[in-house]
């Protein structure tokens, strides 16, 4: 049974712990923090059985019966916190990014070389069952060697801009899923990359220096040529799809629904939008992710998704930006770390 | 080149000189004959290049240069106009059905026996590309041996009320050519019937003694249990699909589209509606029933669809009818020749 | 919080129980009792914070803490600790069917009358969101008025010989399911029943009395026409859809499938059987199913599913016997209480 | 009645006369002309009623009673015929495209210029069914304002490389419909290109200089992203879709199939592959715009795709070549005319 302490329990933090007492029968969640801490949050986590509720994470830190501590905090905080768990001999989920900035993450790295350390990166979508089988499909040589891949990520609604200004951009905060989709699909990093994007949605998202439409194409490390579709804005719902093309056949995948009912009128063949965003759409990747985590641990096994996972999408997320800047394709040699 | 008379040119005898004069070309039709002749219709058979156009289809008999003829005239009158043209040395493709009372089929079958002459009934979905993929993967073993067939075939509205009057009654003018297709695709056929049918479309149906929605179940001569779904109104057109259980597997067909093109919006994800009505969905497959019977004529081979298969349909129309009138499961063989 | 005895914890016994353990936050399991309870089902229990189990199930019904019982054990027990169930004052969920016998279901329902008691039949696929989605679209008036609607089901293998014995045959195991999706979906009760029924699967199943294939044929009290397809074996697995048509449009479902993914090779382009069998399928259901029971007791509202409805099921399986023994449609109103 | 002569008659050339012949009843095709007439040749069309067969096809632009000329010879005479038969006043069909030089296609608008002469460019895919559906939408503002367009063409296998050596390189050759198809969709213009192309179907293609994968992204004048997938080889079969992401919603379509019938067994759901390549996939395509052409002459209206049309494509195809042979994005207004 492993210990576990959640630091930071907004929205991602909530949902690992309902996951963790609900759905992991192998991890137990003791305790939790948040510096905003309120007697609704602690009324909530009493409900699930946690009684030790702080301000301060240190206080997980410190406690020798936690196992392992999931970083669910703001970003700016997760390289730091990441680097003090590590020494307070903690395995460590961190939600993606680990950090915006190449030189904390290589920070994190050194702390954790040559400990005995699981340390996780969140990037949930790996454990999703769909493209989950399609990365089979490519492992096990049902399409022959990938051509042509194409991931396709749209959100329902952009973020409040709030949001958008601190997020890191589009490609730091939205297209790293994909960059590390990519990365996963075909077991290959990424060579070059080339982007074309704009501000179609909302122009406000422009006026913080951000776009919201982009077309991503990029050279893989294996010869893969590969193409990412991102909106934050499509009107049907979340949308998440990825195809590729391969020398002896093709794999691709549609979206989730709510149901399989059709209804057939004057007006034409209607089915259902796709599950509205990322909470129903990958609920159950966040299940599997934090067993995957568990059974690592248990059985001191590697993290199916490490830190240099987390690593590699951020050094991708740069050459995006740089090729948007520069409006050339960018090698990912020339991102130093 | 086979020289042909075309005797009725309503809808389908038009669909028919049209369909051999553009895309049959080892046929050609060389005159047409209709009671109601007109100057338009004459109009447009000399645009076809047609030159002969009579009121009396006699001179289409008495023509020499005709080898066969299309009897495309009113149901009362296939029969004898079969058998005069039969006995003209004509080879005959009739429209289904043959006619509405079985003794007179029986004296067509009579006057052909041992004739040289090639006769084809007009069911033309046996020639349908999804019907003919469900029939060949029940023929080449595809679902092993076949244990539940379902028919779903709707129209998008009700004929006319004057139609429906002389129509026969759903069973033979509509269902009837789905008893030929459950006959054509399991190679089996009909043993017993049973029919629950109402009213539910259009009072005025009921009032003339008809009905407009109808479940048909069967069990066929090998043993597969088969069901028919009618109905005189699918707001969303017309509806034919096939599905058939087997001990090795299933197919089942959809309809065809005008175009596979969808809208995802805040409403849903909304494909075409099927293809609007028998002509526009089943035009292929009048072309290949009339070039099937043009290369039987050509090569002395066996017509597709024989007098005996229009005979069958008929007999299963009048023991569904029976069926209903006496709330009872009906056997084929109670229906006497 | 409720507080749950399970009776019986065979697969669905152990189903009911885990989801209550770990979905199902205002209910909690203390007790469940099996008579071949065995050392490893108790550590299972353990394991879920269960300590209290028995052999002998009136340990559950004298222990005051229990407000709810679900009888999990064989069919026919079902009635009898029912009953003793309703005397202790226990909440009732009861696995389908009541019973076999239409007497022994009717005493059930005597005894439960004027008292304070919830009472819940396992028709779990009531909460199926394809088909609630179905339902929905009928209550909604998105299709009008039901005209002909069809469920198809349909098992991937048949269960072992000795069940199928025990099983009350086809009807009251397998189809009683769909007689009850059948009155579910357009709000109506079953006015006549035709089935024409076979062994097409396995000799076994006919030499122990019962029937593997079947096509029945209904007429709702509301004027619907119904069809059910069974099968007791379906090679691409568990097949389970409904579809519907109304005057003003169509509504139909799919099967769930365990991804989305689709590959497309020379062999044709291929997508994911059926989500294997019940357990599967039908997850998420089971959980909703208790979510609704435990909501009936705290709120004092009508359970979703009554005994009525357990009782009505059984009836419509007995016509179906009838219909196939005397070959014949069978008005329900024949079979007497 | 218009009165045609065909100036090639290769695969193109005998596809066109043919679909003139059946079904185009307001033109006639009255000679042919071909530097390679055989007798076989000379049968097949007298076979169609076309008397006039020539080695030369002079004789063509002489005949006075030749209204239009269809140029289906070999792309490095498609410039020069036109001049001539627009000289001899004919109205003129050129297939695509018109030549593999811009300097060339300019000369031949110079000499159209102030020409009361038809012609039109034989990019047919703007006459298929689902494309013209995806346009409809677009321009019937179905989708709000383009965002991001997706055009995915694979062809089932490479030409011969005899032919790939001839062909202006595969954005010349192949992706050359889809800037076309870019353009119509949208109807805006191409602003930018980029692409990543390579060898990966066989080296050969390699070996002559050319590619056999891209993907190229683009930027439109009216500021729709766009992308377009290449390959020269998808094992099952011809793959011919588009996707457009707008502001109100999205609209997409799937391949076309020789048949809906899907069968479902132990090794998944199978449907058919796509139609097998262009002649199967756009047959209905080149009738209408053959019709289109007609109708243009015979009500002196516009021709659907003009010479503006073909000179565009050519030019984006030679920004898409610089693009890759420098690897950068090309702006359309570098290529010079």
């Amino acid at each position: 049974m492993i210990r576990v302490g959640i630091i930071g329990v907004g929205r991602i933090g909530r949902l690992h712990t309902e996951n963790i007492c609900y759905n992991v029968p192998m991890a137990k969640v003791v305790s939790i923090a948040d510096p905003f801490m309120s007697e609704d949050t602690e009324k909530w986590a009493n409900n699930l059985g946690i009684t030790k509720c702080y301000k301060d994470y240190n206080n997980i830190l410190n406690d020798k019966e936690v196992d392992a501590v999931f970083i669910c905090s703001s970003t700016n905080t997760h390289a730091p916190i990441s680097i003090e768990a590590i020494e307070a001999h903690k395995h460590v989920f961190c939600e993606k990014p680990v950090d915006l900035s190449i030189e904390k993450i290589v920070e994190v790295m050194e702390v954790l070389k040559h400990k005995d350390i699981k340390y996780q990166v969140g990037f949930n979508r790996r454990f999703d069952h769909n493209f989950k089988a399609v990365r089979d499909a490519v492992a096990n040589n049902k399409i022959g060697d990938p051509h042509i891949m194409r991931i396709t990520s749209r959100d329902p609604a952009p973020p409040p801009i709030e949001y958008v200004k601190v997020s890191g951009g589009l490609f730091l905060d939205m297209t790293i899923h994909d960059f590390d989709m990519a990365r996963y699909l075909v077991d290959s990093d990424v060579k070059e990359i080339f982007v074309q994007a704009d501000v179609l949605v909302d122009d406000a998202i422009g006026e913080v220096g951000d776009v919201d439409t982009a077309i991503v194409s990029m050279k893989m490390e294996n010869g893969t040529l590969a193409i990412i579709e991102n909106s934050r804005k499509a009107v049907y719902g979340y949308d998440q799809r990825v195809e590729i093309l391969g020398s002896q056949g093709m794999v691709g995948t549609k979206n989730d629904l709510p149901s399989t009912a059709v209804i057939s009128n004057e007006n034409g063949v209607t089915g259902e939008k796709p599950l509205h965003f990322f909470l129903e759409r990958y609920m159950d990747s966040f299940k599997k992710e934090v067993i995957a985590f568990v059974d690592a641990i248990n059985n001191d096994t590697p993290v199916p998704v490490d830190i240099n996972d987390g690593l590699k999408s951020v050094i991708i997320g740069m050459a995006a930006k740089k090729s948007l800047e520069e409006g050339r394709p960018v090698k990912i040699s020339e991102i130093k770390l």
